[in-house]
């Protein structure tokens, strides 16, 4: 049901929309657009850009929109593919689900062309676009609840060679702390979709909070700059951590239930270390107060392991079972590329 | 019509609550309770501490919780009356303005006995617990909507020697910056009402957004105890900053409109200036960018003075007018005594 | 503002509207219609019946519908004038507040024509229809949120004729419980402005919580008819308790505070005593239960004072500061008329 | 509180903004910006364009925005004050009334300084604007609910000079019908307080529903330009429906309340009277259907006077009280000018 | 699931409910009672007469709602079976989507018996009301959302027998326009579900917006009776356009992506063609003004086709990919029959 | 995907929870926790008690919370599985359906791992707690909408064994009424499920409203222990009604389509018979009353069968199709076993 007027396989620069099909009360016919700037150059690699896969992270969509504005013909090698904000109606919103189907587009794939806005999205990227692509880079970070580390991160892929490939462009996101994540909550992920189809992947958890800072764009919009140098889209010279003075990227990894720490109880979230400390399994990490009853001591949150802690919740409101910290041990590269 | 059991010129230290009425579909003879600690033990100052003024403001609750918990009664030279969460309702809902009635406490001042529930609590402190106090502590933050550098800050009430107290007790929180503020959006503020009945006054912005860092927390914290310890409330040795090893604080005021910087129009906020920075008039800040037309130029905003950036919106999603960044200068301590 | 074309000194039976001017956006010229009805025939009395002061309690309403389609003027001395809905927004909402400007009708006296409709209707009443009347039935229960023994009750009006003949009236009820209660929690009520102008005034609490049982509505309706005759309205032969050969009324009184049982904290309320049974002060009244932590010892909620159960929460789901129990010690006659 | 960078003495053609300070739960410190557009040029009289004095209502919003852009310096004589969209948050949002405070903005005046958004915006035309101002033209329509045969329309003011100014206005704008009416349901509208101080006060009713066809733009845009150069504000012939081949305006007039028609009750309204079409007392004017019982015959409406179907409820649901239709009897000029 | 106590071959005229079944927090047994009509007189075609598909499209409920209280067995020749509000939810509450479960009733087929209420009507007619009909009329307009010059309108089915028929019942309505359309948004509609089950199926799009005229009403009335005399269910006299001294249908038809003009942007739609006008691609048909910036230059809405503008957005306030104008070509009689 | 730390294998008395993965807004990697209680030792029968399978049905899940925590392992003979409040998200917003996902969770069965969270904790009672268990006790009432006699019920298996051992259970619970039901709205249910699994299901109907009384927790909280006594989980002495002194139950049972009596139209039910209380076909059982029109006559609720009032509505605003009454046939437990 998804059309575009875009010609995906013209050279040079275009600005267009996905036009998904949308009946609501208040209006009969209307339609979702979601804007795609396309910009395509010879030969070279085609290389998808996603912001806003979840509405509430913006640092990507910035990303991308000003790499949608800047980029010239001349700079590109191939093909890019550029959506700011994928899942556009949460972006509107500034929510991490679609406010018009509820739905989380990051558990939604493989799609489904009859189903609601967020489902006709991602079968249109499913059977579409990510058949188009060689690279699938998609943004993301902690959204309105979660803040991390600025990082890039991948999945363990099983595929040795692609594994090594995303290994590779995960590190020139050049972030101080690299990170190896399973799916423990959900299928239907995008970035699974697309590694099954053998992409190379790239996604990241750039901060969090409502805000981004202004330290956490640079990072996002140098980042995704340098991966598109090296992946062979746009031209220039790639930039390591060493070149730029910095020690080399901490790649952690979590892959246990006991590194995901969630609250015993609703209440006010008082965090007690700061992102990016190395804690102890036993160490205090923060506590949840009690509104009602100051009085009564605090629930105590406690690391089950030994890590990093990598990301946290961010409003101090909190419901029982909302993840407040992750503990993410370190890793070599050699585990991670062999694992 | 507030009620409390609570005696407070009992020796020792008691927890009880504010009981405000509130009838409401779901309990036609409900209350509001608000929780109250009181602390007493012989001669000294009165200080009332309040944390929870408006509701996303969780900072100044949690020190004032677990200050509440672990204060006793040796420790205290004089009264202390915490109230952790002021404006509960909000607290619970972590919302700026009261969820009851859709009012922001910090403008119901002097407030009204027969009027909603923050008119309430607002005439309950103009006419009993102001009176009761020597000393008024007000922890603000920028709550959901903006953050700011972790900051004591203070009016420049027209008395010497009340503004010399207050200028003396905002130094004893030891931020790194310290902020001359003016009211330039609406009366009936809980400080003035309490400058006005010429208390010391000492309030505080300590960052903001929904989240609270760990670093943060140990400032609101440490800077509570140490401005009781200056009042001569707790006992113990004022800390200060030289003796930290840390740098003069850094005096900052914004009292001219041009000092605040408003969106030009509705979109996604991008901050370009990091918190703290020195910028000059003329310099790039921020822009709004168009996520329906992204190939439309942004809006810039651009400061109109130079300073600091003191405080800057967090959700990058932002309406027309509302205050993006505001630009505060740097003040010797001579200038704030003697203005 | 407000208007109606009810002619209330024109004898005979007259069906028609109270109109209150009500602009909203489905409707910018639009009124609300609160229905009346007047029955006027010779000399006696005027009785004003009033049912859903608060919109959720349908005792009253039922019973003053039943009677306004059943009565005729051969049945009538004086004058009847009855609203079935007085807060019809809230009537039409099963709502305590009117839904359209969230006021407690009963705490809105004397009101205000420039006001919200809630105002206006108050304002309606106090200036044309009490000054009209003899004789104010006003039909309470607990509504959604309590639930009374079934009982008329009355205040403590200094004028000792004017109690003598409420009390009188109060009788005429033929309920199980009297209640003798006082107002705790605001100003503004519909029967103190009665009161106030000086007339019979009639108020009962006949059960509660959203329901009605068919006992509950015999009750009302049976109530409301011998009080018509006992007032002289009606025509008939008073029923009294003794002559349907059940035992005499318990009079019973809550006065003070510490009468009033509010829940410690939010959780589920379980009410471990039946209504209408005598407790003692220390007694275990009921608790309230954690659903997040049924592990947790439940809050207890124990009596302060001797008395009955007069009324307890219905909605086991309770936030802290709910009113969950009344406990009404018994009093005599005596101490009724010449307290 | 309102502040403008404006400066209304400056001469040449400036755009900016009144800026309202609101705090909300995302924008502690935001303000609302209701855009101005001013042009000055020598002597002539001033001339305040007001649309959107309710929000739904988009034919003086679109007709004042187009003249904004389009007007120049040179064109003026005097000085043109152009607000589009006099109460902003409503015309985002579609509504009658403000989203922001629920107060309906022609129901507000003089305003109160320290009151809601409405109010501040309300106090600001009363004490700067209205004073600066020589004329002022409040452009409405029937919004979302009613729908009026396009007309000009006035207020009986007793001063015979300024009515007849008015009445003369009012026929500049070469409507078909012109329409005499009377405030029956209410006080503060925005018209009167401009007339208490003496202003030649032109006001409209230019259509209904939410839609505006193409032909009522024609009618709003042509006849607002006719009417600055009637008075004298813009260059240019005044044309008058004569010299168009036009028939002379119809004068009506709808005073007493039965020429407003309630529904009788709550259901699905059907007009069987088409607009503009003379109707006699006792004339079916439009029924209520019972959508949960369509056997049930329908509640009729009935006419109680004669004359035009000046205006109809839009919204085919409809609400017991609402106001469905308005009969308003021709009149003769000599009437209006000498009544 | 659905079940209904109506007898749909017994002779005479019965009124009656669908039973849907629905449990919701208010009713845990409740179910959803649609309104049903049945009049069985002898042989003659069974007729299905359908209002409300949409809920806020009032014209058919209406229409049928007087032909279900006025029709007589004796006017009948075979079996007449009236819906008025067949998405009964949707009709109360004036919406399009049904309130209870948010679906599209129109995209709702062939139905799920297990599925939510609109899915339980779908499958009840596909399987039980459709195969007892010859004729199936679904009376639609353009909603809230959309107006259009009152049509009847069609598919063009595959079989040229079935489409012939219903070619000469769309006429048979004697609307000014006639509308040959194809669906691009979508699957699912009730009228491609009785064209596959072979059914004669008449549509409309008569009017819309949130009002419907006396003059609009009267197209439904009369056009409905005259398509009912057309295939032999009522007796009487068909009419014709040319025996009422009308000039021919013109018949229009829009089957490409380029008739339907889409919002480009968010903002104030202004429609500059009357509604049934001819334009011309490239003419400008609207424009969408920009609130918080009036002075910005709107975004044209321009023509990419011939043809008559055949139907237009209603409310001004759109969003982007809203469907703001249709524009649709003459066609033939020939072309239609045959293409 | 549901997971727990629990160990149902590990013998003596464990606290933990059901964790079900739920991303919202507010909490990308939240989860559900639903509280649950294991107590094993040794020997005997898996029992699975479930109360809050509606979340507005408080006394099963107050009475599992007691037992939860009174209950010692050495009570115990085999294992006991407690899930006080199955429905948490639901039980946390007192409504029958889940506020996540808008479930009916009796509806769900056999559920969904990928589905939403009431799906998934369907599901894994389908797939790990049931085959688990021998017996299953699912504790209903009325919920906020229905009031019962306060009985236990059973479906009529068609296996006769399971279906004698489960009314030898029922009567266990020694309730004044037993009801034997059928479901005619729906499939779906838990009790289904595990009946289909071949377990001895008890189920029950303890009164309802948004109220308990203390007399019907007792009668839920003695009921459970005396058939987890009966069914040999717990030690002790079986209780009956005749070794209480009590007369024996009676059997009810409501069948057909005309026991169960629904709304005939919207407005105001009065319920004109006591609960429990029998009646004949054609009696008056209740009325619905016209709050906009109270002189028109209610429409009447008349009884179509004889039988025992067993359950009625509680609110009064009541919709058209909502169900007010059920009259329940009083029969043999001949016919129960052998039917």
């Amino acid at each position: 049901m998804v059309f575009t007027s875009l010609d995906f396989d013209a050279p040079g620069k275009q600005q267009g929309f996905l036009q998904v099909p949308y009946s609501h009360n208040l209006g009969g016919w209307a339609n979702v657009l979601v804007p795609v700037t396309v910009v395509q150059n010879g030969a070279g690699p085609t290389v998808l850009v996603l912001g806003g896969n979840h509405g509430d992270e913006y640092q990507g969509q910035i990303a991308a929109m000003k790499l949608a504005r800047e980029v010239t013909t001349e700079q590109v090698r191939g093909r890019l593919i550029l959506i700011p904000s994928l899942n556009f109606p949460a972006a509107q919103a500034a929510t991490r689900l679609s406010p018009l189907d509820g739905m989380n587009l990051n558990r939604a794939f493989p799609g489904d062309p009859e189903g609601p806005v967020s489902s006709q999205i991602a079968h249109y990227l499913t059977t579409v676009l990510f058949p188009l692509s060689d690279v699938v880079i998609d943004i993301h970070s902690g959204g309105r609840s979660m803040e991390f580390v600025p990082c890039s991160h991948m999945h363990l892929v099983p595929d040795r060679a692609q594994r090594a490939a995303m290994f590779s462009a995960m590190l020139a996101w050049n972030t101080e702390f690299s990170f190896i994540y399973a799916d423990i909550a959900g299928s239907g992920l995008l970035p699974v979709e697309a590694e099954n189809q053998g992409k190379l992947v790239v996604t990241t958890e750039l901060g969090g909070g409502e805000g981004v800072s202004a330290k956490v764009h640079r990072v996002a919009q140098q980042g995704l700059r340098n991966v598109l140098i090296h992946v062979g889209l746009l031209q220039g010279t790639e930039e390591t951590r060493a070149g730029l003075g910095l020690p080399p990227t901490i790649i952690t990894q979590a892959l246990n239930r006991d590194d995901y720490l969630l609250a015993p109880e609703s209440g006010i979230f008082e965090i007690m270390v700061d992102l990016g400390t190395l804690v102890r399994a036993g160490d205090l990490v923060g506590a949840i107060h009690h509104l009602e009853r100051p009085d009564r001591a605090p629930e105590p949150v406690v690391a089950r392991s030994d890590g990093f802690l990598i990301t946290m919740r961010v409003p101090c409101l909190t419901r029982q079972g909302d993840c407040v910290a992750v503990i993410a041990r370190q890793v070599s590269a050699d585990e991670v590329l062999h694992a």
